[in-house]
């Protein structure tokens, strides 16, 4: 696979590049995706970042604050799009919440969206194995996940449908229990079928992070997470997010402290709240990356 | 003069609120303004963030990486916009180099534009009354001015036109020596009429950084500036930031260590420059504003 280059940036002692690249999970669209390296990184641990609706590659890396830290601690931040683009399925730029900035960092199923909406394999095999193949200086064994919203949900889900593969995860606002509200049924019934029912479709469960983490079979004690959510965020109050759904998952799961779910007083879903606690997500990740 | 309030964000430990109103120097346009207060502020000491050509008041707040150290340091940060908007001037959507967006922090004396497009009055004037007035925690008796590109230009010269108003400025990338570059050359020639000429003419200079700080009467050794631009600056290539202007008028001034000018190897003209060393010009104004 040849990584095209299309833009780079100084950054935070380090560098910013954006490279685009035919993807063979999307279906053989071309997607970007932007790589920070620390200077002089020869095997830097590795933070993925993964964004919500309607955001791009650039969104976190132009917005989240993430740079600084991630420089001093020496981790590189890898900042993938959020769906394929140019898919050309019926729909898919009709609503917001579905289709173009909205792949969910799940493998659709469904006939319509299967050949392009693999956001779940992108993330978790091809992104990486392209990655390693280019040798930027990343070190795979040292890796950990963080999002925000329907990126919080991706990366809490896909911490934990892989054990031991992160170090550690972190969400901003993550869609907790998508299995079970708005968006999530929205986005699975159309990317995997199935209705909405009690219980949800077990390919839904499938991919629910509170549902993942109370039957998690990873040792006790071996995960960690760290979520933020904003008392005053919009979509908590819709009832999108749902963030006491991990808290019981957690408690189910019977392990002490392996959830850090933290309420910030008046915070909302916007990129002042990501950036303002960010460097405490990299600082949280750092202690595991560089363990 | 009632502020509306069209937005609240919190972010780091703060609040940050988008505020409009009829701007008197803007022939009562309605403008838009961000003021970033830390909690429990009284009396915060402020630091304004003029940003660049194309640019809102939304541009500095979400990319420029200011907040923590704010919040941190204590002190407030208001995000003017950059232009009046909707004047009606023939001409002013045309370019993205004059009119919308494009103010450049000057009193436009041409027919055309004197109206509307007064972003010098506005910000050392009208903005600080009309936040004085609307008391919301901020000490303008410590106060200090940064900005960006055309808002570096601003920067710098609206704080060497007043001597003792401000406790310091700072820049990213500056344009430093507008009277003779192509984009003070457009922009004065528009709004203040005039041609490029040797010297150029004085209502040019009058807005010109280096030529201000040549020829500055403030004592010496109590300007405090600090500026950066990258090597690899597109505009800087371009002809268009000449900081070593800056540095001649400093050294014609004979007055040694006001002046800070960095060259950072390899950093462009983007908000990755700016949130990179942002936290830096923070602590730089903090050092005199809370001394």
């Amino acid at each position: 696979m040849t990584l095209t280059t299309s833009s780079t940036n100084r950054v935070a002692g380090g560098t910013l590049t954006k490279y685009t690249f035919p993807s063979a999970s999307l279906g053989g669209l071309s997607t970007a995706v932007n790589v920070y390296v620390p200077d002089g990184a020869t095997a830097a641990p590795v933070l993925f970042y993964l964004a919500g609706l309607t955001c791009t590659e650039d969104t976190g890396a132009q917005k989240g604050g993430l740079f600084n830290s991630a420089g001093k601690e020496g981790i590189a931040l890898v900042f993938p799009d959020t769906s394929p683009r140019g898919a050309g399925v019926e729909g898919e730029d009709a609503d917001w919440q579905l289709g173009t900035g909205a792949g969910f960092y799940i493998d659709a199923t469904a006939e319509k969206w299967k050949k392009h909406y693999n956001m779940y394999s992108f993330v978790v095999d091809e992104l990486p194995r392209v990655l390693k193949e280019a040798k930027l200086g990343l070190d795979f064994s040292r890796w950990s996940i963080t999002g925000h919203s329907m990126g919080g949900h991706g990366a809490l889900s896909i911490y934990l449908k892989n054990p031991g593969l992160f170090k550690s995860a972190s969400a901003f606002a993550p869609i907790a229990n998508p299995a079970v509200v708005p968006w999530g049924i929205g986005a699975f019934g159309a990317y995997l079928g199935g209705e909405a029912s009690d219980p949800a479709p077990a390919a839904w469960l499938a991919h629910d992070a509170s549902h993942l983490l109370a039957n998690s079979s990873a040792p006790k004690g071996s995960l960690h997470l760290l979520v933020d959510v904003g008392t005053a965020d919009q979509f908590l109050t819709a009832g999108q997010l749902t963030p006491e759904a991990l808290e019981r998952a957690a408690a189910a799961r019977g392990a002490d402290g392996e959830l850090q779910l933290r309420r910030q007083e008046g915070y909302d879903h916007s990129y002042y709240f990501i950036s303002t606690f960010s460097p405490e997500h990299v600082a949280f990740h750092a202690k595991y990356l560089k363990a």
